[in-house]
């Protein structure tokens, strides 16, 4: 394929896409297709000659769209929002044609220094404070990292680095395994599984904080914990705190937690992965207070704010911390301006030590163009938007006597049971998978089935809440009269 | 940005795509700015209120592109190739459009089911053997890392894992963090920053094996170190092969290396990340021979098979074993075809379970488009030009007694320098950088500073590797007149 196909097929793909998402709502959000479908429908090798462009693109059709779970549908509920918007989406097609791995400044300066810049507008947004920001001269700044797994496992590699090296410098008999073995890590027992995951990874202990009635963790929660395990000659070392947890959307007190972390010498993260993107709103911005407790702060703006997947945001205090943990600097990524000594703003001149893999996609175009093409204004009717949708939906189920709200809806995830059994909510939500008119995922909530409603889609409207609420009482309906026959 | 809109500017953008690969030769391959120019040429905050679209097209030209090392120039010859094709943009295209985040088989079936068949097409290409793929029914399969780094600690996790059940079977008594202060990793001194750093993260000793006067380890070698280690009461549990080096694309013996791995109940890991595209030409497959002994096998094809970054691809003989050092498993990502036992040809219903992060993008759909599009030959070809103009290249070297090779040149690397001190060999790179109209990086090959020519873009043909050797002998002309004086 040469250039000028590729203006051709290019322009054909264009428009395919916007036919896709304008009229994605025709499709059945959820597939209806069993485990193994498409092995059989194409070929078991590669083709030795060329195919035809237009037989592959008959087979999107016939192969791929039967299997695809429709995350943009406006009836899509399910887990959290993947963000996608256009601008994002040209800035990406710009993206693949340079196509630079970021892994040095030399490697693309414009790649490393627009990200700099980049961390730096979007944590003004978010009235981050300045320890936080690279351009103000102090020791902080943001990077880009693939998914919030990533980040809160550099996180936790750079408290774990930390540790060691302040231990044995109290200690300098104590050897790195005997360190390793005592440290310990926290998090709410509400936590994402990969903070679970980056325990695992970095070999250290981590321990479960049990959380209040509305399912977030408080000061004193964590104190009692450390107190006992400090008495037994552990050493707490890492807390990672939840904005916006995974199940229900709750928040984690950092303004206690942070005062607490910061006077045991343990790291504190911040895992914002869904709720960050709201804190660019006036009004949830409280939520962030005791952020300048933190070590790093981390969200997503793959999932709410219009930039699609990967697209992950985080923010150190100290950047030595981070790339301490991680440097190592072959002769063939150095260059000419590092040798000299010259640095960017300060920075170490490449962010690729402060993350796990080394190479990296030109990701803070999408950035550029969906901050500049929506205004922070557009940004924030966005999150408002759909925190109003989710609100609504939550007005029908309260008025709705067989039905519970079961956690505050405070962003834009309602949790909801039917009163009765778990049975009874895992058989509701079954009859709703099986429809395919909408798609929801469950969560675990002491001990209760409970399903959960994202808002999810740029496309999702009023009409689709209506729409989504009515198909589930009548399903609830249906249930109902099946269990009472 | 509505969808008529995206109509509209996408397909400028792919004109826009178009034209800057068509002339990128008259832009100068390396940037001529200093760190930190980016910073004063934009604001200082996001736009309260959208900018408009013309302003941040006029501003690609204006802020970025100053500073864009060009990856696709046919003048470029720095690090390795950065995959890049017309098909693999446009599947990109399509996959930003799906959007959908393949964390499970139901978060969309079609990109979970399509990255294994697609795995398994590429597998058979490169001829593994059977026991790697999943189609066959046995205990393997492939799956899409985000790069080489990514896969490497993968591996090495998963090893540390099954290392320390096995130490803890026959001795139950021993302590993980015992056990983890033993463990041994290997690899050759010549591998890649980012094995080092994997052992880093996986917090376990790692050592650097010697190599031969080629640059390659041999089975005699990591033997000697073993017994030495292993009488010291050391655990030697992985080893990291190399196929293709950074510095000078040399070669690890694997058909000797994995018996000894396998005896020594070590885990051999092959990291191809450049060299491993090859291995779809009979006449380079050779090299490969000793897969068969190995646990884990990887290569990326966003180096040198057309797919555009990021896309590294993964072999494992026993899934179980990678499986077993990640797998956590909350309510909200089960979903019913998973509990009720179905599996999809004998796969866990995800891939997330192989890799570092959790979230995942529908990377296969450009494979797909590659290897139908290009065919199993036009992929051979694109392999065997970029060889043949390496060997060109080197025929120009050993043709200028001033100059030697300093390594075989087996695939699209060259490795030559000055006959002379490395201060007059990093002198000529000063030039060469400096002129700006060829891109190179240079790399330490026992001792010596060495420039490394690769073959990069696929835009390169004879005629830039004959003006590319001629700007190099005539800046050493040059510069070997002003030593003379
Ligand atoms: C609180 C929280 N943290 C982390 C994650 C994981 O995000 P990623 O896929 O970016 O790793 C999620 C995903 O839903 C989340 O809700
Ligand atoms: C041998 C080898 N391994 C690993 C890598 C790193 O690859 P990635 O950027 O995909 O992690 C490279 C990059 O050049 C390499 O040459």
């Amino acid at each position: 394929m040469d250039a000028a196909e590729f203006r051709r097929r290019g322009k054909e793909m264009v428009d395919h896409v916007a036919d896709y998402l304008e009229k994605i709502e025709e499709r059945p959000v959820y597939p209806d297709v069993e485990p193994g479908y498409l092995r059989s429908l194409i070929p078991t090798e590669a083709p030795v000659e060329p195919d035809s462009y237009e037989d592959i693109m008959k087979d999107v059709e016939r192969v791929i769209m039967p299997g695809i779970t429709h995350w943009h549908s406006p009836n899509f509920f399910a887990y959290f929002p993947a963000a996608s918007s256009y601008p994002a989406m040209l800035a990406d097609m710009l993206c693949s044609a340079i196509g630079c791995i970021g892994f040095s400044w030399a490697a693309s300066p414009a790649c490393t220094e627009l990200e700099t810049v980049m961390l730096d507008w979007l944590g003004k947004m978010l009235q981050l404070p300045e320890c936080f920001l690279a351009g103000t001269h102090g020791h902080g700044g943001g990077v880009i990292q693939g998914t919030a797994s990533e980040a809160t496992l550099v996180s936790l590699l750079a408290a774990r680095c930390k540790a060691i090296r302040r231990v044995q410098l109290l200690d300098p008999k104590k050897s790195e395994a005997e360190i390793l073995s005592k440290l310990v890590a926290y998090t709410s027992e509400q936590a994402h599984s990969s903070v679970e995951r980056a325990a695992l990874i970095g070999a250290v202990m981590m321990k479960k904080v049990p959380t209040d009635s509305l399912y977030a963790v408080r000061g004193e929660m964590l104190k009692k914990i450390l107190e006992e395990d400090k008495a037994a000659g552990l050493i707490p070392f890492y807390f990672c705190a939840t904005l916006g947890t995974t199940p229900s959307c709750a928040f984690d007190h950092i303004a206690d937690l942070g005062p607490l972390c910061n006077q045991e010498n343990m790291w504190m993260h911040i895992d914002a992965a869904y709720a960050g993107s709201a804190f660019i709103c006036p009004e949830f911005r409280p939520l962030l207070n005791g952020v300048e407790y933190a070590d790093s702060f981390n969200f997503n703006p793959h999932k709410w704010m219009l930039i699609n997947f990967d697209c992950s945001a985080m923010w150190v205090k100290k950047r030595t911390d981070i790339i301490g943990a991680f440097k190592m600097e072959p002769l063939y990524l150095k260059h000419e301006n590092q040798e000299s000594g010259k640095t960017f703003f300060g920075l170490k001149l490449s962010q690729s030590h402060w993350q796990i893999p080394l190479g990296r996609r030109f990701r803070s175009l999408k950035m550029w163009f969906v901050f500049r093409m929506y205004g922070l204004q557009g940004l924030q009717a966005h999150i408002r938007k759909q925190v109003g949708l989710a609100k609504e939906f939550e007005s029908l189920v309260r008025a709705d006597k067989r039905f519970e709200i079961c956690a505050p809806v405070v962003m834009g995830l309602v949790c909801f049971r039917l009163k009765g059994t778990n049975e009874l909510n895992q058989s509701l939500l079954k009859k709703i998978t099986k429809s395919r008119e909408i798609h929801l995922v469950p969560c675990q909530l002491s001990g209760s089935f409970v399903l959960r409603l994202a808002i999810c889609s740029r496309s999702t409207e009023f009409r689709h809440i209506q729409q989504a609420w009515q198909h589930i009482t009548q399903l609830a309906f249906e249930l109902l009269q099946e269990h009472h026959h």
